[in-house]
């Protein structure tokens, strides 16, 4: 349904398999790539303006190993909630005070995706909101026990059992939630022009 | 996390692989069974009313084959748009025609669930919100082609290639829209007594 796309080598640059995931369910053909960068970004900024930023940064940091037909798409994703950045947790006293921040509140996941030829670029992002019902001490530890969610924004994966058992609702895209605006990537991938 | 359930046997009573996948998601011991009824209800009823009912049937048509020890699970998922059911589409055809109803606007996913043992029953409804984009002639002839989802309500199914690059936004459980609304599912089991 992107055959106008069929001279590009489509190239996603991310470690995460998710968003892999993802984007193999377009059912378009693409490599991935390791993009090494990291993950700062000015102080002044906030809300939506840092994983479009992040996601530029990884943009750049790909910019020598493209040629003309390269079609390269980057992304990062952050947990915003009252005022503040949850990134990556560092340990499980991280996650914890990250959860238990969630736990019986609604909090936005924001993803920014950068499209990209040596051409022309296109950075958006994509916000949903996630409803977490109240979670106990004993779930937080189960979670953290079993599941390790150490590579993951605001230490939870919403497809994994803590999604399951506390996601009361969503207002957006899951799959924004889950590490890329699928829908929306499709509907921009649909407009490009060279 | 549900230990209080430990001396039940859970039964999902079930022909859906998707209610199956969901519910494996709680990490909790259980049988899926065949159930067979006809999915037909009184014509007077609308909206939640029908797969609470559809769930409650199904849970009848398993009662001989329940004991003391049995929790019983059934459930039933409908699309609900413009004041009509889209349940299973029957040929290529119908499929087209609810897909088109769809595309470009809202509609209600609805799954009715029951609860029962011997002794106890309890049937409960959860609603999301899902909205299409437009889709085109050609992105509902490639889904159907490739998909052929004639197990499913409303003629798509949200994990599929459809849902990714047609799915603008939910507003509930992502989960439900799958077929199980395993969050509340979750809460109701925590909740349950003898």
């Amino acid at each position: 349904m992107l055959s106008h796309l069929n001279n590009y080598n489509i190239i996603l640059a991310s470690q995460s398999p998710r968003r892999e995931e993802l984007l193999r369910g377009l059912n378009i053909p693409f490599e991935v790539q390791n993009v090494e960068v990291e993950e700062s970004y000015p102080s002044q900024l906030v809300g939506v303006d840092i994983p479009m930023y992040l996601a530029e940064k990884k943009a750049d940091a790909f910019v020598d190993k493209m040629d003309e037909n390269t079609l390269l798409i980057t992304a990062d994703t952050i947990v915003w909630h009252e005022g503040n950045v949850f990134g990556k947790p560092v340990d499980k006293a991280d996650a914890t005070r990250m959860l238990k921040a969630l736990s019986g509140k609604t909090h936005q996941v924001i993803t920014g995706v950068c499209i990209s030829t040596l051409l022309k670029r296109k950075t958006f992002h994509v916000i949903s909101e996630v409803r977490f019902s109240r979670l106990s001490p004993e779930e937080i530890e189960y979670y953290l026990q079993n599941f390790q969610p150490y590579d993951k924004a605001g230490a939870y994966g919403v497809q994994e059992w803590i999604g399951y058992i506390g996601v009361e609702y969503i207002e957006g895209s899951y799959f924004n939630v889950m590490g890329l605006p699928i829908q929306r990537l499709y509907t921009e991938l649909k407009r490009w022009k060279k």
